[in-house]
């Protein structure tokens, strides 16, 4: 497999999707609901995917994608070569906002990371990483985290976990929300994994994510240190929906001891 | 007063502080804290306000000033024309993340807002506003905000005000969370008042902020039809810390009536 000559496709077909998605803010947007009336669906993610999957399918067409909008394959193991693809990470932000979300892409080998990128459309800000040749932030390498205390670290959370709900006991959440610096939500788990991997933030934790929402990050969290997991502390379910946590070394054994229970 | 001038000679003083504290991150910041070890101030913020008070002092002597950093006059009352400045809103942004921070202004006359500006320095994005004649983002006029119910809203909320606090009870609080579309938190009041403005989310709370942190987006907010007070549902405090909230018409509303209850 010459992965060199896939990242540069890859790289230049999400950004090629990035430009369709900022020129579909020039006509009306259709929106739609999936699961429940806040999982918001619209033309444009439809319309994304499915470039994708036509362009990967007729290049590439030993290799399986997993895409946010069912599209792609039905994959039910992680061998071979799998893309993992949400074409718009933070579709809420999308209908409310016309930015703050991303185009998320994992390149896998037989369920190893090979290839990870986090487009943020608007901003023009490209997060990419190969295995073992580090993460970038546009041109920029990315330094290798350090350790920070929970003192001071600012933690990616929402404040839907920290409210009583079905998943997590909440008191020890709140425990962590009063003892760090600071908390933030941007509502895109893959602009969140790009901002730990980047140092804005210090950790991220959702109590329900999907493989296409963390597949692109946790190939370029990897290459700065960051550690990710799933609230067990297990290695990231590509599969399935489970909960995640990526945070600094040191961090994430922190916040996992000591603030997460769960129900 | 000629207003228009003011407002002429604020832009381009604003303007010129961004371009300082873009340039400010060649060198190292210094780092220091205030009232708590989260309360974090740099010599960038301190900088940013002399410059701003230097130049007012000069150009405009019998006008007052309020900043964040304590350098302009000790204000005890609203009579007359006052600067209500916060050199950089979101410090703690502006250190870890070298972004999601603003300049915010608020120009005052007998306690009336007449001009207001919040300033994203580092997306070069400008938020301003003259009392009558209408609010912008950089050169495109904002439409009035409609009225949109909670389910529909994004909210603006930290997750320290869903944990257990001593200002609020949390459990109507964890309510809203869990009634309304779904929340954020961008760790800049100034931001957020900003994002109200521009329909980006549809309600902003705090238990606890400042002057300088509202009274650029008030005015702002103001001319788009948004609604802001503190969460007794009085006037927002221009002399004194205080709660906040501001929202569309009819979600401020349904939220102070149905989620506040201060302890």
């Amino acid at each position: 497999m010459n992965w060199g000559t896939i990242d540069k496709y890859a790289k230049s077909l999400i950004k090629e999707a990035g430009h369709k998605i900022r020129v579909s803010f020039f006509n009306t947007i259709d929106v739609d609901t999936k699961a429940d009336a806040n999982d918001l669906v619209t033309n444009i993610d439809k319309a994304i995917e499915q470039f994708f999957i036509s362009r990967i399918q007729s290049d590439f067409p030993n290799h399986f994608v997993l895409g946010e909008e069912g599209f792609g394959d039905d994959i039910r193991s992680l061998d071979g070569v799998i893309w993992l693809l949400d074409p718009i990470d933070g579709t809420m932000n999308f209908v409310h906002q016309k930015r703050n979300f991303a185009i998320s892409l994992g390149i896998y080998c037989d369920g190893v990371g090979m290839l990870g990128y986090i487009y943020d459309v608007m901003n023009d800000d490209f997060y990419h990483a190969a295995k073992g040749e580090g993460a970038y932030y546009n041109d920029e390498k990315l330094p290798m985290l350090e350790v920070t205390p929970l003192s001071e670290a600012i933690i990616g959370v929402n404040a839907s976990w920290v409210a009583p709900n079905r998943r997590i006991e909440n008191e020890p959440i709140a425990d962590m929300v009063h003892k760090c610096r600071g908390t933030r939500s941007y509502g895109s788990a893959a602009m969140e994994l790009a901002y730990v991997s980047s140092g804005r933030i210090d950790a991220y934790l959702s109590l329900r994510l999907s493989p296409w929402d963390i597949a692109g990050g946790m190939v370029i969290a990897e290459e700065v240190g960051a550690i990710g997991t799933n609230l067990k502390g297990e290695k990231p379910n590509l599969l399935n929906q489970d909960t995640f946590i990526v945070a600094r070394p040191g961090l994430h054994d922190e916040i996992l001891r000591n603030h997460i229970r769960l129900k």
